[in-house]
């Protein structure tokens, strides 16, 4: 029965965002987006409010069909990726991970997102941006390493993200860049083991929040990520973390398409 | 008089349960989920919201049944245990205690129960999530402290359980694993006087959560496991603990029908 | 004209409490509960919702006769004490302390408390559980000390409360069990001048909750109680404590009466 | 036209007022309250509810009556002063001082002040105590230098006030009475530019909250405040200080009448 | 269709706030407040509540013609300024920055504004103040450098604003003058790279709230201040912050009719 209410609502979602007054839009180039340095990632969870689920599902739906228009139409300049959290997390129920070339656009979107039908059952949970740089190999790091370091993960779908804040306390800052680099070479040969069923991503934070660092990853093996953060949390660099998670956000990636069906049951 | 209602609230709740459309359902093999390595346990704790007991009692009934349903339907995959916080933590009013080979199943039970109309009554109070490990033995650990170890605790019921989140700090990661060791021998020998009366089960969770390890007890006689805390305090690796309990969950073990029962009156 | 309905108030109470269907019970042995050791201690303090000012005093008055006909009910197996915090602590408004052999039976209690129509109004600011143990005399205490703390505190009424939980840090716990006896000498040496005219009760909580032990004190002179707090946070020992307070609960001790008069208005 | 309103407002409040049951009563001993040892005194903030500036004007003027009335009916006893920190903290709206005997009556006084129809939008937002004592001058401490301390401050109205709670770690309490007198010799020569300009009292709360000490100041001149917090930094005594502040309460100082009629718009 | 809407409601509130009695106001001396030493600035955030956007759109517009009409009265004594929070902070909605020669003046804004109809739907998330000072430059401050830090930064639009608390720890203030000044130096010296497109503001907060310093600052190139901050990290002095950020604080800078047009939609 309950797959047949499944197909029931995917119809009704699909007519009623075709109905919709969508613009037409040309997707940024999420390539671009998601590989060059320059680049602003915005992470923005939010929980949904306790009148959502008390509505009726044709409400719901509507809303939901509004939430698809605003994320297509800003699709234009930004690369919009969603995660849902609910059950895995107890800090929100769903994520936005946003890239941008400008915080403007992305505010400009999120303004849009919460001033929205859907948008006004959303709770801010937490806000968090980054930059993201070109790899800073530390020098004279093996060649090898770095050879290891350019292999892309496996490929196949990666169900789990995981997205971990950090923030240095001001005795790392404080070190010869020497150290930090040697430190960090330490990092990263722990998590070679590792680099082809956990994929990771880098963002830099410095001023833009209360956080150092954003890190990014997305796994098929939470096994192997556990082990991962247990290898990480060895290595001497660890003990210069002031804040690493607080939260830590576990979820299951899923297109906005799986969001809408989930949040419309 | 109490004892009355009780009684026809457990008649009308047995009723219902069987009207209900429950599909016949294979249970998990539970005994595996319990007993073998490799498998995720989530501990997820639940506030009732005010609304919940200005309700009719035949509307809570119906709210509960649901509550059943979405119980036995997943328990083809997974081990679900219940247990009654209220009145014994601040922190929550119950918790359930799911064990599921991928963390997905978990997350589609939770969001089934939170989007169901008894759910939408529930405000989450805490997820953390572990994974269990063959007993990895200190090397050089004396055979008949390791043959202790694997005396079961004393049969019969244990009313009582503590479930104690663990982060240690940075300098217990940044030891030989040779000092880890001595000192994880030493914390085990202060825990043999206490193994016939409390049952014991670990957790690892680095990087699933903000936690290394979740301690899970169940006891009949809470006076002990007050003792074994302190004899735990005592010995050099609890320095090393940056975060003991906060929370620590003290409840009742209860079977699902016991709570449906004290939730209904 | 205060007076007037004072007395009013506390006719129509008599009389619902008398036509309210109270089981005769006989009382606990509150005597053996409130001093032999082995008994568990709970302190479960709540604030009333907003709604609860806001109904007729007709409907105050019925839910509080509820009130005490829950409190009746368990003072079989319990020792149910009241007090009022409100105006004194910004943690909550009332507190109640429960002694019992066994913390199911507090459970119970609370569940009836939480589950009734008095209850619905209450909102849980904190649950705190501690174990009663026989004075542990450090070896080679002198015997006029010994002697001193066996003299009872002068009779008559002490209007005040303070509960005070205490987390003491890893340290603590790591020293030698002499030196720990040297300070506890010290720490009791400081408490002699004030053992006339302040009460004192310890509860022992490592395991039970997040802390080490809860300590209740009554006086009716408030400043020789800031004194001795004064004292103690001159001894050596009191640089072991982790957490002292937090909250801090000051209120006064009042009858189930008064605390019913008191809300009822 | 603010101003008629601020005019018509007043008479209102005064008509209102004269004829409330308010009984006469004879104003406690103000001055002696506010001068002498062995005081209590209690800062009580509380933050107004959203229902608050939803009523009508004239029900709120109704209600702000009855805050008349019960202020006045206990300054019989109690000294009662009234600040305003709407604005200008984001801690609470309102805050009152209380001066009493005996802790009995200032709970008596906030008893009867949150059961009022006023008193149902207060939500309590913090409550400290503290005890005036003997000003404990430190043995040697220079006699100019006492002098000093003895004259009064600047005659005139001193629109601001500042409270900052205070705790001390336990390494002050820990040092010798000859090192704490030094280092409190130097704090105390740190005050003597700033005494004609900023009035200070000091209240002891030790084991009455989670404090050691309440400082109280008032002033016009709200730089030469800030010099004095500046100067009190940099003396070593400041060193000792576990909390100072958390939260910093900056407010204007206001009579009764001042904040009914500011409320009543 | 958007833009449609969006001159629309433009027109509407062109409309609206001509009708509105709004008094004619010299404008404060606003370059004078914002260059002088001595003057207060106080950063007041807050968040609008979930009736706000339920609201139908004409009583919105009605009310932010009252915010319009606040805002204008008090620009007679007033230095007011906007920020858009929402979408890139999770901390609030709205940033006002008042900068007045006594808080005074800013508490009777914020009570008009808190007071309004607009008012009624805004809940405090934040309140500091800061003074300003005359520049202090260290005593023996290269020329160069001092030259260097007189140059404004380029014109033109800056869009970005960033606001960051700093509480300095108990050992920064314990030092001699002479090491805390060297070390302002080298960080004077790190932020010279960025003067031109940083522009920055400097507040002093001790006592006046629970900071010492409040940081403001205005970039078009959010990617130079990220390394503005990050290369303040690796200077000794940021060693001796006590609290940075929490929150930082990251909007966009907007105009009074911005804000209104954004919050009408």
């Amino acid at each position: 029965m309950r797959s047949l209410i499944t197909t029931l609502v995917r119809v009704v979602v699909l007519v009623c965002v075709v109905l919709a007054i969508v613009p037409a839009v040309e997707a940024a180039d999420r390539d671009k987006l998601l590989s060059e340095p320059g680049v602003y990632g915005t992470f923005a969870s939010y929980s949904l409010d306790e009148a959502w689920g008390k509505q009726d599902q044709a409400v719901r739906i509507a809303q939901l069909t509004v939430l698809k228009g605003v994320v297509e139409q800003h699709r234009e300049k930004l690369a919009i990726d969603l995660y849902l959290l609910r059950g895995l997390s107890d800090h929100a129920d769903v994520l936005f991970r946003i890239h941008a070339t400008e915080l403007r656009e992305t505010q400009q979107f999120l303004l849009d997102l919460q001033g929205s039908l859907f948008g006004k059952h959303l709770k801010t949970a937490g806000v968090m941006h980054g930059l993201t740089k070109k790899p800073n190999y530390v020098p004279g790091m093996p060649e090898n390493l770095k050879t290891e370091l350019k292999i892309p993960s496996e490929p196949g779908p990666k169900p789990y993200v995981i997205v971990i804040p950090i923030r240095k306390n001001a005795d790392w800052w404080g070190l010869d860049q020497d150290k930090r680099a040697a430190m960090m070479q330490e990092h990263t040969e722990a998590t070679v083991p590792y680099l082809k069923t956990v994929k990771r991503k880098l963002y830099h934070s410095s001023g833009l929040d209360d956080l150092d660092f954003i890190t990014y990853f997305e796994t098929s093996k939470l096994e192997d990520f556990h082990s991962l953060v247990l290898a990480l949390e060895k290595v001497k660099e660890f003990q210069y973390n002031r804040r690493f998670g607080h939260p830590t956000l576990l979820g299951t990636v899923r297109s906005l398409d799986e969001i809408i069906e989930i949040l419309a049951q």
